[in-house]
Parts: structure tokens; sequence; C-alpha cells
């Protein structure tokens, strides 16, 4: 593995995990009622890997016991791997390396020295299990309370599942049933947005909040901005653009368009109320707010807010005729900015080709189908409802969507492009 | 005027001119036999000055021939305007200016030394009317051939319409009848990409071609490389991708197909066949054709072939672990790398903003609506069949995108936002 380039390294793990996850959903004892053939496992254990909960087939009838165990396990699997890396990323950038440690950067190494990543990691999972382990604590008295069968199942899944902003469900129609529900959704909000946020952040944030340090980094104070705002934005419209919402208590209303503006924006991808018969400009917007995605430390997808937040600023500050891109007065490096450009546009290339395949395979409108490829590159999950129409030929190119949105397009580009002999800089992939 | 930004006055002027047609088209002599209200007026002086060839009532019944007169003088000054300013801003781009000079840059002024503003405008307008007189020669030959009544005027007007990429026509389905007329189709085709191309770049070439002078300069190098692939990508895309093509003889095919791409790409709007009966993959494409664009020096709308190929550069440069972006060897500085990411993703966000406001609006399926913001914002002039039936809100909003593409999207923010004090640096702009 000496002579492999770390990134396609990367690429063989992620793609040697979903084939282990595709041998286990395969076994006899992963099968629930129905019959499921191969590719749809195949297209379940991507789904869990990238976590986007895009499915083919119902996880709760589907699969068995120990199906749904499988799964749950890929969907930790690939939460807590999302996190680390992402974090390893941040903390490289937090740091101005020395020119010729830069040269030599690799990607375990890009990291502050002194810096233990055993114990790094052993924080994240200590991170991850205390609060999946509060959150299936508050969902299992929120599901009892709401009369949901199975309901210590149901807690513990669901957490995992919104944590890992995966947004798998064992219920049929998602969360549906709970679209009036306050703790079962502020619960799942709760835990979506903590691991879209991720660990980092979430301990500078206390760190700071608790008086340990002075303030937080710049980066987390970007990332925190950038979410905020956008899930302000994104709630505000969906509150007044979704028809249908407008049926619903203002108290609801506030309730299901927070939900789901926040479900996009984090790609956790769970729906407290129905995509499909969403009106066009609340499935836009949806469709905007889930190709913008979540934040690089996290476990969400997208174009990531640190990149969102550098093509906004270096607009404005053309607008403003300044010749150099800042934030709160901390100018932005120019290749950081050229990488952040080449993240949005390649980005943008990979959906507009996955968009461009998948209409010449689907008879759907082609708001549908652009809805799906963003939510399988953005690692979402939502859907218009065709997923379980695809063609086998765009099974698999959803497949690979959600893949390439699992390590990042730019990232992906990057391990096949690369040559060995040229170190990539990875402080900058979290752009 | 002296205390107007230049940009300011830039936009003063074209509402001056879009109103001074208002008026003139709202004329009892203007009228046809339809009746047409003000706010349709209004488009159609937009729509014309702008050179995008959206309409909301029919050209040829609804205007009289004074009426027509006056489309084809807006268009005409919509066109000459447009590369003329496109022009300047090549010009000084191709010449590093004397930082002290930098500061002091305006309008005018950002132009080589010695350079004779007179005599450029005054080649601009023969090159044009040299142009569009060889073109409304071979036009009246095709047309009365195929037995079209008025051959002269229809001649002249698809000729300055076909040059200056406005895409009106007087045939109530466009070119829809000539669809397998090689000699028509041609000439408008040869027409719209001069036009979009632009003298500067034109006369560049031919000063290459004839030996004057060594090779062209790196600018013209890109736009004809960035074109040239954009129109052979197009073409193959539509050619495999539109099902109704398949009914058509092998020549026809391509003809269909490369008319309608270059259609597209030089955004001047004519349709040889029926755009509402497209499928929706050769749609999407269309789509992303129309947001990328004609050249910064033409008379074209869009994205321009200089900006997506500073962002495909980027990404390239990015993939390969380059530090610096080149075209041929030669550097691209970062300051104007800065302003072609600025302008990719404020155009998104314009027509983000415009598909959204229209998707409330009107209740056609999302991909017609985006595809008539698209086809506005980018001055192109195809649509889904939708424009008559925009709501009166709806065309004002379509108005709006109209201009804004007109001006350039970065160009009409910077307008907005420059103060007076921070002169621009013109040089930039066509990034
Ligand atoms: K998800
Ligand atoms: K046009």
């Amino acid at each position: 593995m000496k002579h492999i380039h770390p990134l396609k390294a990367l690429l063989i793990g992620y793609l040697g995990y979903i084939g282990l996850g595709w041998i286990l959903l395969c076994l006899p004892w992963s099968q629930g009622s129905g019959q499921v053939g191969p590719l749809d496992h195949l297209f379940t254990a991507t789904s869990a890997v990238s976590t986007t909960g895009l499915a083919t087939v119902g996880t709760s009838n589907s699969y068995s016991f120990f199906g749904q165990i499988v799964i749950l396990a890929l969907i930790q699997m690939g939460g807590i791997g999302y996190m680390t890396l992402g974090s390893f990323i941040l903390l490289a950038r937090n740091r101005e390396l020395p020119a010729a440690r830069k040269n030599v950067a690799r990607w375990a190494f890009v990291l502050p020295e002194g810096f233990n990543v055993v114990h790094f990691v052993r924080n994240v999972v200590l991170f991850t299990f205390a609060i999946e382990f509060l959150g299936a604590l508050g969902l299992f008295f929120a599901f009892r309370s709401a009369g949901v069968e199975n309901a210590i199942w149901q807690a513990i899944f669901h957490s995992v599942s919104a944590f890992c902003t995966a947004g798998f469900s064992l219920f049929p129609d998602s969360l549906e049933q709970f679209s009036t529900n306050f703790w079962v959704l502020s619960i799942v909000a709760m835990l979506s947005v903590s691991g879209a946020t991720g660990f980092l952040v979430m301990s500078d944030l206390f760190g700071s909040l608790s008086g340990k340090r002075d303030r937080v980094t710049l980066t987390t104070r970007i990332i925190l901005h950038a979410t905020g705002w956008m899930i302000v934005v994104g709630w505000i419209g969906l509150f007044l653009l979704e028809p249908s919402y407008r049926n619903l208590s203002n108290e609801d209303r506030v309730l299901a368009s927070g939900f789901q503006a926040m479900s996009a924006l984090t790609t956790v991808g769970f729906n407290s109320t129905s995509i499909p018969t969403f009106a066009h400009a609340p499935v836009f917007l949806l469709l905007l707010m889930m190709i913008l995605g979540a934040s690089p430390s996290g476990t969400g997808g997208g174009l990531k807010s640190t990149s969102v937040s550098a093509a906004l600023a270096t607009v404005w500050s053309t607008l403003k005729g300044r010749s150099n891109v800042t934030f709160w007065g901390c100018e932005v490096p120019a290749h950081r900015l050229t990488m952040a450009f080449s993240s949005v546009v390649f980005y943008v290339i990979i959906f507009f080709a996955g968009g461009l395949v998948l209409l010449c395979l689907q008879p759907e409108p082609m708001a549908d189908v652009l809805f799906e490829a963003a939510s399988a590159l953005g690692t979402v999950g939502l859907s218009r409802g065709i997923t379980g129409d695809l063609t086998p030929l765009s099974k698999f190119v959803v497949i690979a969507l959600m893949f390439i949105g699992r390590i990042g397009p730019i990232t992906f580009g990057l391990a096949l492009f690369s040559g060995e002999s040229k170190p990539l800089e990875m402080e900058d992939l979290a752009v």
C-alpha cells in the first residue's frame, strides 16, 4: 500500500467497505419479507456507507433485523469516517505548515505537530456515541408516547441515522407520521445539526462558550455563520413558498418548514411532509439547499458551507471593488480561493453530467430527475418518489453519484488524476 | 453626467434606449392587426435592445412595417453597443496598463494609448453593415427560391436579427419552415457566429490568416477554441439525444442538431425545430448551453466563453496538482481568476433568484420555467412555449432578466454596488 496515493487508497477503502456491506446484505439472514435483487442490495450498501438514505426498497420490510443491523453499522462507519477525515483536514487548515513540510504533505501527516491521532479518533468516537446515546434516549420516550412499536430499536436506529446524516428510516414514509410531533422532530434535528457540524466545530464552540478558549477559530466561525444563515433563509423560504403548509397551524407550519430546511441543508434527508407533492418553487429551493449542503468537518455532503462562503465572499469583494477576499478582516489566500472555485465548478460539472445521463434514462419530469441527482450527489436522500422506479442503469448512475458525493467530487477527481509524484496539500480540500 | 459612475451611466443609457423604443412601439403607427398592451410593448422593446428575441406577441402580426423597423433599429443598436463595448474591454485586457493608470481607470480610458475610438467604432459599424449586407443578399436568394413573400424585407430583417444574435423573426414559428433548408440555416448560422464572435476576434483572426500578424492574441485563441469545442460538443449531444431527430435523414439530422446547438451557444435563439416538443435530456443540454453562452467581444450573452474557459482551466490545474492556472503556458493572473469566479457565481445567483421567482408565479413544469429564465438571462430567446402565457408579474421578471443579461450580471452588480470613489478595472469585466 506504500506506493498507492493516499487518496486512491481512500477510494479503494470505501469501495471495500461497500463491497463488504453488499455481501452481508445479500446473505439469506439479511432478507426480509420481499424479494430484493443484488443490484438493490448494492444500492442499499452504497446509500448506507455514503450516508445518503436513498432507497429503492423499503428498509423495514426488505431487511431482517440482522440486515438492519448491517445497514446501521455501515451508516455508523460512514458517519465516523466522514467526521474524522473532515476534522483532520480542518485541523490542518487552522495552522500554517512550514513550506518544507507542505511539500511532503500526505494524508495522514498534514496535522499539527504533536497531534495525537489515536487520542483524536477516540474523542470523535466518544463524542459520537455520547450524542447518539442521548438522542436514542430522547427518541425512545418520544416514540413510546407516540405509540410506536419496538420503540427501543427504532430509537437507536433513528438516532444513529440522524447523527450520521444518513436519513435511513424504518418507517415506510420516513418521519411523515410525526409531522406535528415537536419532540421527535426536534431531537432528530438536533442530532442532524450536531452530526453535520461535526466534532471539531462543536468542541471548538463548547470550548469557547465554557470560557476555555478566548474565541472560536475562523473556520468554526465561518461554518456556524454560513450554516445558521442558510437554515434561516431556507426555513423562511419553505414557510412562505410551500402551499400545503398553509393548511397547518402556525406552530406546525414553523415546525414543518424548519425541519425540512434543516433536513436538506444538513443533508440528513428525513422528510416530515410529503416531498413528491411539494409545489415547484419549494422543490427548487430544496434542490438548491441540497446542492449547498453541510460543513466539511461533519457527516453531511453537498458543496459545503466553507466553499459556499468563499464563493459569496469573492462576489462581495468584487462588487465592492476590493482586490482581496476577507472574512472579518482576515484575508483568504489566493490558492484557497482557487481551490474553492475548483470545488464549486467540479461539483456542478459532476451534477450536470449525472443529471444529463439520468435524464436520458428516466421518463419522469426533469425537476424530479435532477432532484434525485442532487440528492444523491449531496448524500441527502430526499426524493420526489422516483427512486423505486429507477432503471438498472439509472441505479448504477445514482450509486456512482452517491459514492462520488461521499468522497467529495473534487477529492474524487484528485484521486483519479493526481500522480504519485505530486503530493497534495490536504489543507485545501475542505474549502 | 460627470459625477455619475460610468457603469451607472451605462445602465441609465440602456434604460433610456428601452424607454425610447417603448414609446415608439406604443405609437398608433407601430400597431399591427392585434391588440397589444403597453406591458407587452415594453417586453418587446427590452427584448430587442437586449437582443434576446423572446416575444409575448407575434412580431409580424402585432406590429406594422413601421413597428418592425423600430424593432430592427433597437436590435441593431443593441448589437453594435454590445460589440463596441465588449471590444473595448478586450482591447484593454490585451495590454498591461501601468499601475498609476490603473488607479484612475475609467470606462472610456482603459484603452491602449493612441487608440482612436472614432476610428474603431467606424470599423465596427462598417464591419457590421458589410456582413449584414452580404447576409441579407444571401438570404434574399435563399428566401426567394423557397417562395417566401416579401423576400427583401424578410432578408434584411433576419440578417440583422441573426448578426446581432437577436433571434427575432417575422415568421410565426421562427425558422421551422426552413428546418431542411441548408442555405437559409447556413447563412443564418454564419451571421450568428460572426456576430457572437465579434469584430475584434474576427479581425484578429483574419489579420493572422492573411499573414498581417504572426499569430492571434491569447484571448482570441481562447475564444475560438472554447466556442469551437462547445459547439461541437453541443452538436454531437443534440444529434444523439433528441428523439425526434431520428426521423430525419442523416443530412437533415446533422443540420438540425448543428443549427440548434449553434443557436443556443451564440445566443441567437432561432429554432429550426420545435423546442417545446424536445425530450428532457436535449432540453437540459440546451439549458446548459444557454447558460454558457457566447464571447465577450461579440453580440451574444450568457456566461461567456472566457469565463467558462477560466473555470475549466482552474479545475484542470487543481486536478493536476498545479498551483497556477495556465493557457498554452501563459499564466492567468490571480485577480482575473477571482473576477471569473465572481462572474460565474453571480450569474448563477441571478439565474437561481429569477428562476425561483418565476416558479412562484408560473404553473408550468419547472424545466420550462427555468428554461425561460436561462433564455432571458442569456439573451437567447429560445422558449418551451410559455412566453405568451407569462403573468404580468412574470413579464416584469423576464424583462429584468433580459436587461441584466444584456448588461452582464456582474457588470450590473458592479453598477449597483460600486461607489464613485472606487473606480473599476474595466479590463477584468470581460472574463
Ligand atoms: K442523508
Ligand atoms: K437572442
